[in-house]
């Protein structure tokens, strides 16, 4: 009796998804994900600040509750719109459409949408993006590929993050990767530490790529 | 249209729950609710076998792929069953029951239930269990309690877990107890590290009291 509904939802979401990808046409458009507090809003900041003068960026925050994180992306001065989910464990793609309704998108390159942290139900969630960023901070273990694959199977990348803390924690890197890498066989790592800003070029030139790519109809 | 779905989903949830009830009835029954990879299994592990001798206990694991943390929890000795969601991100009542068929709770002190890593879906169902049990990570970061508020709100202990990592993050106790506590004014919270096993002493006193209180019908 629950799966016809849920089907309903999805499909009713994936038609909103087809709205918003027109309305963000040209834009590289991103869906971050990870559980909470993997870094999703430190990994921002740093990549608003360290890209600013080359792209135009802009940022849909979503949380279940308060607009910290929306306060510290807006601190960065970029153009940052707050969702709040009241509760609801994933953004969808209506929400996203009452979003971008309060964003100015002229001239904006990359629009990144970090999600509700959540490593279940977000990723079943189109949102009109061109691909979903996975987010694993070193600190949740090496079995997190393993245990919740939808998410690294669908990801177009994958940010290792807090790789400052490796050698306080039991974390094999190469095994984690592999897990990944099982489920989605290209998938780029990039390995980070985003409060010290390690590692971050690697994922700073995947992005050039990818706004390259998309200006070019890719 | 989602919101009577969503409610019948509830209400079916909480039938169950009370089936649970009448199952484990004398049995301390906790729910371990938190984000993927904040600890839960290391916190068993250590209680399993620092308690192995005082109490008889068994554990219901739920994740959404693989018997990884099942297999963990069993090598203590304990009677530990898998549920597999198939990619649910919470576990129901329902659930709890088909895996009550598989345990024999003859003696049965304690049960554990560990949820799917998820600080946002699982704390909506009551699994006939006595009390939540929130843990939180230091690597989370202090906001989690106010950002996520239905899990600390309605926990009956929280575990502040990973304390030997906060020489090397950014992490304010006293922040994320104030808000906690702001949510849930008695909230016991202990600091404990499960992977170098300090501070377990006073959540195993917490434990003791608990099956105690349990045992005299309260």
């Amino acid at each position: 009796m629950q799966i016809p509904v849920v089907r309903n939802v999805l499909e009713a979401n994936e038609k909103m998804a087809g709205v918003v990808r027109e309305r963000v046409k040209g834009i590289l458009t991103l869906n971050l994900i990870s559980s909470p507090g993997a870094g999703k809003t430190t990994l921002l900041e740093r990549t608003l600040t360290d890209l600013g003068k080359e792209f135009k960026m802009a940022v849909i925050e979503g949380d279940l509750q308060t607009d910290n994180d929306a306060r510290r992306v807006a601190a960065t001065g970029v153009q940052a719109v707050q969702i709040d989910t009241e509760g609801g464990c994933h953004l969808d793609s209506n929400l996203i459409l009452n979003a971008l309704d309060n964003l100015d998108l002229t001239g904006v390159d990359i629009l990144f949408i970090e999600n509700v942290g959540n490593l279940v139900c977000p990723t079943e969630f189109d949102l009109g993006e061109d691909a979903k960023v996975g987010i694993l901070s070193v600190t949740e273990g090496d079995d997190k590929p393993e245990k919740y694959p939808l998410l690294f199977n669908l990801a177009k990348a994958m940010v290792l993050n807090k790789t400052d803390l490796l050698p306080y924690v039991q974390f094999d890197v190469e095994k984690a990767s592999r897990h990944a890498r099982a489920l989605n066989k290209d998938l780029p790592i990039f390995h980070v530490s985003a409060t010290r800003g390690d590692g971050l070029e690697d994922w700073y030139a995947w992005l050039r790529e990818a706004v390259k790519a998309k200006k070019a109809g890719k």
